[in-house]
């Protein structure tokens, strides 16, 4: 049974997955979460339903019944429109308002979530597939992109070095792992000079760039400012752990100038659940782009720590289908990926993809550099043929060496 | 089964509770999450297990694996212990180290999370239950709290006549909604200038001091500033929606002198889950605690948004149980509350704790005023008798009115 409302085109559209082991009415609950979530009380009182507040009242756009399965929990889809006026224009405030208190009651879930076209006006990714692949100067193929590891421990120094193989290895980027702070033994800024001065160093060997994604940490007083500082400093990208740091911080570094690259720690916490929380999709896809994500990280489904194939596929939908004027945000599938998973990062993902492997590159039996260069031959051999048919072991003693070891897909 | 390992005192000890439809090895996955959160990557490369990384190397400190029942998932808890310097101190790096990806890796819920008496230091709430009452003037009850209800759309000078209703009636702290932000319909700063207003005039009626509660919102380079300058303007109390900002935020304004009132928006969707994200004690009681919430909100386990009675009884142990140096943080059981619940609250909860309305107090039939005196009458009857027995209505016609309306328990 569906139930149709109005269009508003003007709202903020959310679809609440409601499951319940009675039947239930799920008009009374859309209305009570559109009421309860923006000009009325539970009880109602004398202001309630007052003209001035109509303005304020969020509506009920839609509600889907499922056909109900003897066995299975009644499941309903709530389409509720929000004002976007009762938000500061942020995601913080977007969060309270859509899901603060209905987060808590019951088993309920944020399917998707929508937004009128004004409303995505001055923000998005300032760099997305086009500006990243341009600081890279590919302009086509599939991005390659090397985690340190290990991390926490090592030296600027060390690292630096590892940045250098990883760079004459051919990466386009070398990202920070997302449990490296600023550290006495680490600092970032001193992380970022040895990185900065070892792409340098590489570039003039192999006239590749290798953008260097640095993990921006820190108080919530001084994050923003610090992120400043190492833009003048030189970052050419940015890390951030949004969920650790909160969206707004996010929203914050897009207009620095410079790109950033969306890391899903905690999402789990968020998203793991089938009837709690948030879609990864809307965690990791919309609303990463709508912050300013450049590129967005996620788990695989390849791997050991993996997603299902269904939701890697509509992180990557929403990171990349037409949303107003945002430029496309780069999908990083991570987690369990070697240069075996070529032909079908590139069957699932298309050539807008950054293929991102830490084990996969630093365990390659001739060390980090040879790692990076088995991961730029598969992607050159099987952008052009499909898969690794013919390839020959003379010509790419790296990739063969991979394949050998980690198999192939 | 249970196995037990080394006691380390110095570490940040993490239980997590893995759930499996298959039998597993919890030793290597404890091993798994110790490694891979901090020095180590899952594929072993040269400079893994470098003796100059074994200080920033976690530790297993206990593995319990539960008698299988059949036809149940296999039940593990495994302790690991995190060396607090591979963190900045703060709460978004121990985030990220103690579950940025293990978030995704499965059926995994962290339990509890303990710090080593020197982590704390310097941390905790800065007011706790003594400095709440102390600001009040009430050494000993339970404390009585109203929520602006309807809130969006309205006016300062709206919420300033509600404010004072609530004060004169009785109410030691009044809160705004957690939904309300800062918006050009009713500023922040307005508000403020209106409640403080109301309040001052209540008092000099009542003699009683309202503590009002304001929310505390905005961009990430902007929001701890903004704290900082409603405190020059007079606010007694913060409101934050610590979710939707980032434990960072709360972390910051610990020290600007103003209590702090943390809201539960969005834990719903951390800790809704049995098998994912986190216990509802730890987001909202451990975490709270140690970012230095001096209140916390939650939902009671009475009302419509309710929270099972194992939870938020966790919730109240995590918030007021013996944690290093801490004062105690003031539970605040909240949603569905009514004047008939407050012998049950005083049973679950003891006198230290703040009883929390919104519907159920200006539902009341003769008013928010009246729905005031309602909750405090009940209060002092109810702390001197243990229950309504022997209530005369007309001497507290309120009360009675209430009790009428919404019953007791």
């Amino acid at each position: 049974m569906t139930a149709t409302y109005q269009h508003r085109s003007d709202l903020i559209r959310v679809t609440y997955k409601v499951l319940s082991d009675t039947l239930i009415d799920p008009e009374k609950k859309a209305k009570a979460i559109a009421l309860g979530q923006t000009t009325d009380t539970w009880t109602p009182t004398d202001l309630s339903g007052k003209k001035q507040l109509a303005k304020y009242t969020a509506a009920i756009l839609g509600i889907d019944e499922r056909t109900h399965v003897e066995g299975h929990p009644y499941e309903y889809y709530l389409t509720i429109g929000f004002p976007p006026a009762n938000t500061e224009d942020d995601i913080p405030s977007l969060l309270t308002m859509i899901f603060g208190k209905p987060s808590m009651d019951g088993r309920i879930r944020v399917e998707s979530i929508e937004f009128p076209d004004d409303y995505l006006k001055g923000k998005g990714p300032r760099f997305g597939v086009l500006g990243i692949r341009e600081k890279v100067s590919e302009p086509e193929k599939p991005l390659a992109m090397a985690i340190f590891k290990p991390c926490v421990g090592l030296s600027p120094t060390a690292l630096g070095e590892m940045f250098y193989e990883l760079a004459c290895g051919g990466m386009h980027l070398v990202k920070d792992d997302e449990i490296m702070p600023d550290l006495s033994i680490c600092p970032t800024e001193k992380r970022l000079e040895a990185c900065l001065k070892a792409g340098q160093r590489a570039k003039q060997e192999t006239g590749q760039t290798t953008l260097y994604a640095i993990n921006v940490t820190g108080t919530a007083g001084h994050i923003v400012s610090k992120a400043k500082k190492l833009a003048k400093l030189g970052a050419q990208c940015f890390l951030l752990n949004v969920l650790s740091y909160g969206y707004g911080v996010l929203e914050e570094l897009r207009d620095i100038g410079v790109p950033i690259m969306a890391h899903p720690a905690l999402a789990g916490a968020w998203c793991g659940s089938a009837d709690r929380g948030f879609a990864y999709s809307v965690v990791l896809g919309s609303l990463m782009r709508l912050a300013g994500a450049d590129i967005v990280l996620f788990p695989s489904s390849y791997g050991t720590v993996a997603l299902p194939p269904t939701e890697t596929k509509s992180i990557k939908e929403a990171l990349t289908w037409t949303m107003g004027p945002f430029a496309k945000t780069f999908p990083a599938p991570s987690a369990g990926i070697h240069p075996g998973l070529v032909p079908v990062l590139l069957k699932d993902y298309g050539t807008d993809v950054i293929i991102n492997a830490g084990g996969g590159v630093h365990g390659h039996p001739k060390g980090s550099r040879a790692g990076a260069k088995a991961f730029r031959q598969a992607i050159n051999w099987v952008t052009k043929r499909g898969n690794f048919g013919g390839i020959s072991e003379r010509e790419f003693p790296e990739l063969a060496a991979a394949l050998r070891l980690w198999g192939k897909r």
